[in-house]
């Protein structure tokens, strides 16, 4: 009954056998044809630099030829509609999209990174761009837009699919999403901070699947190397925590699902769950969060430049509960937003 | 390499060899011993009712043994813990759960049953239990506790596993949990209220799939049968709005993983879309959602009585966006409010 396909692979026969060639960009045909197919009305596919050198803008690669039959898109969880909102005039200019679980943590970066880019002033308030629903909150300073995704994988792939719409709609181009998270680490000190090499699997594969019309799919969880790279030497030019590039595990559940002894449901010993970690560790894990697998499957789908920063919380070698005083998890949960926030600095040549 | 266990043939010999017998009560062993093993201290297992007659009660089942070892147990995503809240003073009157995505939502819902209940006043403000964090929010008043699960299965997994020991740790007895949520109708009037028989997975299957150390798990997701038809004869006294008893499909997505063509990635087309809603119909599901497989099996190994009602927004074999006038989007989201509001002050004996 259950057909797995393996996306990497099939996803140009299967989109050249449904909707016939050139109206949908994929991973293979994008390299060739992006520029052309998707080219925001009006605007160049090229741009001169200040040496005069032309250079081409990355635009978005959506996944979904049914959009271009649509009068009106409602991103009905952001409460925004292209019906409604004029995209490219709110968003034309984003090139820097930060998300993380938590709409205060989301808040409190936007606040952050506008003083870091001279964008800000003392005592101002940031809008909630979706302040028209509770599910998710935006808030935006310049080329960045930082956006809440709540808990697990579902929740962030809703957010995912109406936030690359966005941006689609928006006619952005080159940008770059990174996740800033809490996790919990395996043999790491608490408080140190874990860009993910890989996102995988509970069973330590990285690899993500999904079930579509019933049918389930594995999709690829890569992640940007080059950008790993850049965010381990901005950690080593701000110097303040320990960083690491390792495996990330993204599981779906945050007790029986990353063996915690202390959940409702607890049907294996202590030995067993250590086991369980020690095997993750030896395959190259180094911390366990709840989004990354489909957050690094839909950027690499969208051809967007993705990265995962997270902060571990606690080292799961030698407990489960988070129990540091709320002052030291507040400050572990800076890091993330430091390393991305000087990272966006440098990017713009603003360090 | 994974293991597929069917819980409900497994569960007990695997305690059992886990961790000896009469420590941990399971569905099997719970019947005799529940009211001894897990009997709140001072408090008698019997009671009596107005007519003389002695009443058994139904104590949370806890089917984790680890628990019992740890002198605190800090509930993270909730800001509690049993070292700095009196959960018995707090929680320890608590007879109804209700639980739904949205925070706001939840807000709204207590000072509606408070009203119903007499037990509101005009202008009252509820202050959120969980004021210290802003991954859920929680509010109660008189036997009724409101909490938000924002959206998908990790989400309402995480807290569910908080809520099962909040209400354990509290002493809390009869409990009664019901989702009151939003939904996609199949062959439904938008508006229509479907309350749950069967949770089904996107294979139409009534169960859940686990991970759990890597190994895959299978669990039952039936729900109250009784509660069901209670639930649907208040429908039938109020006669304000349709409503059926029909099975829920539960998805890990809301775009692909519901056949929806509206999403960022979308790889199949209208035809096959149908035909997948319409083989749902058949196999009896009415509507879909994101929660209810995991909601239902985690009620299920806890002993507590458990039902879904969620409101259809829009039937999904006509459309895949929700267009309805924000108004009209409001006033379907209070129909399992008022079901729910009106099943509460029936059992209460205030109707």
């Amino acid at each position: 009954m259950v057909r797995v396909m393996r996306e990497e692979e099939d996803l140009l026969s299967l989109i050249q056998k449904m909707f016939g060639s050139g109206k949908l960009r994929t991973k293979k045909m994008h390299r060739k044809r992006r520029y052309k197919t998707y080219m925001a009305p009006g605007s160049s596919n090229k741009k001169k630099t200040d040496d005069g050198q032309a250079s081409k803008e990355n635009f978005i690669h959506l996944c979904n030829p049914h959009l271009e039959k649509m009068k009106e898109d409602i991103l009905y969880h952001f409460a925004l509609g292209t019906g409604t909102h004029d995209f490219p005039t709110l968003f034309g200019d984003v090139k820097f999209v930060c998300v993380g679980g938590s709409p205060s943590r989301m808040k409190a970066f936007i606040a952050y990174i506008a003083e870091e880019l001279g964008l800000g002033s003392p005592g101002r308030d940031y809008p909630n761009i979706c302040a028209g629903t509770d599910r998710y909150a935006m808030y935006k300073v310049g080329p960045v837009l930082s956006v809440s995704h709540g808990m697990g994988i579902p929740s962030i792939s809703i957010m995912l699919h109406e936030l690359i719409k966005l941006l689609y709609h928006a006619k952005c181009s080159d940008i770059t999403i990174i996740r800033i998270g809490t996790s919990g680490g395996i043999g790491l000190e608490p408080g140190s901070v874990v860009i993910t090499r890989q996102s995988v699997d509970a069973t330590f594969k990285p690899q993500l699947e999904q079930v579509v019309l019933g049918k389930t799919v594995i999709r690829s969880t890569n992640l940007d190397e080059q950008l790993a790279k850049e965010l381990m030497q901005c950690s080593k030019e701000i110097g303040q925590f320990n960083t690491v590039i390792g495996n990330t595990m993204c599981t779906l559940d945050f007790y029986e699902g990353q063996g915690r002894l202390d959940g409702a449901i607890c049907l294996y010993d202590e030995e067993e769950k250590l086991q369980y970690l020690k095997n993750a560790y030896e395959s190259g894990v180094r911390n366990i969060e709840m989004e990354s697998s489909v957050f690094a499957a839909m950027c690499n789908l969208s051809g967007v430049k993705a990265a995962v920063v997270c902060v571990t919380l606690l080292n799961r070698l030698e407990g489960d509960q988070i129990s540091s005083p709320h002052d030291v998890l507040v400050e572990y949960q800076q890091r993330p937003q430091k390393l991305v926030g000087y990272f966006i600095k440098k990017s713009l040549g603003k360090v």
